[in-house]
C-alpha cells in the first residue's frame, strides 16, 4: 500500500432489520461488503466478526472501525455502557454491547453514534447534506429515527436524538383503524403512525403495497409534516433529508413539502420554507448508502482522533 | 476608570410588552436601569435612546450593547435586514430596525440575538443552567419562546429556534371553549394555548386569576409537556429552565415535570427524566433577570469579537 492511499476502514451499519459491512478507504473505494439479515445478538455479532476477520485476511489490516447503530445506544465515553445498545424495543437486543467484540479482537479505534448520526454525517461528508449546518437526516422505515449536526459536530446531550418519537397532532383523517398510534409508550408520535409496521399495522398493508391515491398517505404526510415542522421551529436546520424504506414511495415526498409550508402557515417568511421546499427538504445524496457511508466516516473520525492524541 | 475594572456596557431586554434597558459591568454591578412600556417603535426606541444617552453622560461612554428581542428577528449579519424585528405578529412592529439606530448613535459594537437566546445566554453564563450545555430556557408569558445552547454557541440555522410554535397533540381536557389553539397561524401549538393571551381568551381569566386546580392547568401543563418532550427528544438538553410569568404560577411547574416522564413513559431510560426532573425541568436562577443579564452578556460577547478582529 502506497503512503498515500488512505488506510482502510471497516465500516458497520448496525440496523434492526440488517446489518450492512463493508472495508473500504473511501466513499468511492469499498473493497468488500457484506449484508446480514439481524436475527439475535450472539448470531448477528458474530457474523460481523467472521466477515471483518476475512476481509483482515484478505485486504490487510484496516485501521479503524466506525459503527452506526439502531438504538437508543450510550454514547458517554465515560459510562461504564459506553458501545451498548440499551433500552431498545426490538426483541432481544436490549443492552447489548456492540463496540466490546469489536475492541477485544481487533485493537483498533471505534468510532461509535446511532444510524442516524451516522447518515446525517455520511450525507454531509459527501452527499445532499455538504455545506449544510444544521443538517438533519430522517429515516422512515422500520422505525424513525434522526441525526443531526450543529455547528459541524453530530448533536449529543443527555442522550442523541430521538427524534422518531416527536409528539404531533393526531393526524385528521377518519378513515384509520385507530385515532391512537401503534407506539408501545406513546399515543400520537410519529413512529407510531408512519414507520413501515405501523403503516403494515393500521391499513392493512405494506406501505409499497398501497397505492399513491390511499388515504394512509395523507395520514403519513400529515404525521411527517407534522414532526419536520417542529425539528424546523427547533433547530432551524438548512436542510432536511429524508431516507428510509417508507420514504421510496415517491409520492410521499412531495406531499409532505406541501404540507410541511401548509402547516407553518406563513409564519416562518423564509423563501426556502414558502417557495423552495424541493431543495429544502430533499431525498438522500447516497441512497440507501448514507448509513453505511456515514459508519466510514465515523472510522475516518476516530483514526483522526488517534492521530491527534 | 481603573484598568481592571470590566467595561460598562448596555444591555437592553425588548419584550413584546416592556422594554428593560440597563448599564451595567458585570450582573453583580448594574449601575443604571430603566424599564420602559412597549407601544409603538419609534416611541419606544426614542425612549431607550434617550435613556442610554442620559446613562452615557451620567456614567461615562460603554464600550458595547446587547440586545435581545422578540421576534421573529434577522441575525444574518450577511442580510441587508440584520438587527431587524422580521415577521413579528405585534402589531406595527413588523420590519422595525433594532440594531441600526443603536449603531447611528453610539458607534460601539452591538451584539444582537433573540430574547430566548439572551435568556439561556445569562442562564448559562450565571443561571441555573451554568455547565449545562445542550441548556434549553423557555418562556411562557406573552408569547412563548425558547433559546438554545449547543456546544457553548447559541443555536442559529436558517433563521433561529422558535420553539413557542412546536405543534404538540390537542390537549384531552374537555372543558375548554375550542379544542383548536388561539394562535393565528396554526391549529395546536404551545403559544396558541398556553401562553398568557391564550389562557384568557380560552378560559376567560387571567392566568393568576385561575386557581391552582381549575382545568386550565391541566390543558397548559399537557401542550408544555408535549412541547419540552419533543424538545427532548430532539435536543437532548442536560436541562430545561422555564421562565416567564404564566410560570410565576407555582403549581406549574411540578405539573409539567411530572407530566413529562408520563408522556416519555419510559422510552428514555435515564435518571433525569424518571427521576430527577426537579433538577432536570428548573426556574431560571436569575429570576426575571434572565433576558437582562443575557444582553449584557450578548454585549461583552460582541466586544470580544471586536477585541480579536
Amino acid at each position: 500500500m502506497s503512503a498515500e492511499q488512505p488506510p482502510l476502514i471497516a465500516a458497520i451499519e448496525a440496523g434492526g432489520t440488517k446489518f450492512v459491512c463493508a472495508v473500504a478507504t473511501g466513499p468511492d473505494n469499498i473493497v468488500d461488503e457484506l449484508t446480514i439479515a439481524t436475527t439475535n445478538p450472539k448470531e448477528t455479532i458474530h457474523a460481523v466478526m467472521r466477515f471483518l476477520s476475512g476481509a483482515k485476511a484478505k485486504h490487510g489490516p484496516f485501521a479503524a472501525i466506525g459503527v452506526g447503530s439502531f438504538g437508543p445506544v450510550d454514547l458517554d465515553p465515560a459510562s461504564k455502557t459506553f458501545g451498548f445498545i440499551t433500552t431498545t424495543p426490538k426483541h432481544g437486543w436490549q443492552h447489548t454491547d456492540l463496540v466490546g467484540p469489536l475492541k477485544t479482537q481487533f485493537k483498533v479505534p471505534v468510532g461509535f453514534d446511532t444510524d442516524v448520526n451516522a447518515a446525517v454525517f455520511g450525507e454531509y461528508m459527501w452527499g445532499a447534506g455538504k455545506g449544510c449546518d444544521p443538517l438533519i437526516y430522517i429515516t422512515v422505515g422500520t422505525g424513525i429515527g434522526g441525526g443531526v449536526i450543529v455547528n459541524g459536530h453530530l448533536l449529543h446531550g443527555l442522550l442523541h436524538p430521538e427524534i422518531g418519537h416527536l409528539h404531533v397532532p393526531q393526524p385528521s383523517g377518519e378513515e384509520a383503524l385507530s385515532k391512537e398510534c401503534q407506539c408501545p409508550f406513546h399515543k400520537s408520535c410519529m413512529e407510531g403512525y408512519a414507520s413501515g409496521p405501523a403503516i403494515m399495522r393500521r391499513w392493512g398493508k405494506k406501505a409499497s403495497a398501497l397505492p399513491s391515491d390511499h388515504p394512509a398517505w395523507e395520514e403519513v404526510s400529515d404525521v411527517l409534516a407534522h414532526g419536520l415542522v417542529n425539528l424546523i421551529l427547533t433547530l432551524s436546520p438548512r436542510r432536511i433529508i429524508l431516507g428510509g424504506g417508507v420514504m421510496h414511495q415517491a409520492h410521499l415526498l412531495p406531499l409532505i413539502q406541501s404540507k410541511v409550508a401548509r402547516f407553518l402557515n406563513g409564519y416562518l417568511q423564509l423563501s426556502e420554507i414558502t417557495r423552495n421546499t424541493d431543495t429544502f427538504i430533499v431525498a438522500p445524496g447516497l441512497g440507501d448508502r448514507s448509513g453505511l457511508l456515514g459508519a466510514l466516516a465515523l472510522g475516518q473520525g476516530a483514526l483522526r482522533l488517534k492521530m491527534k492524541k
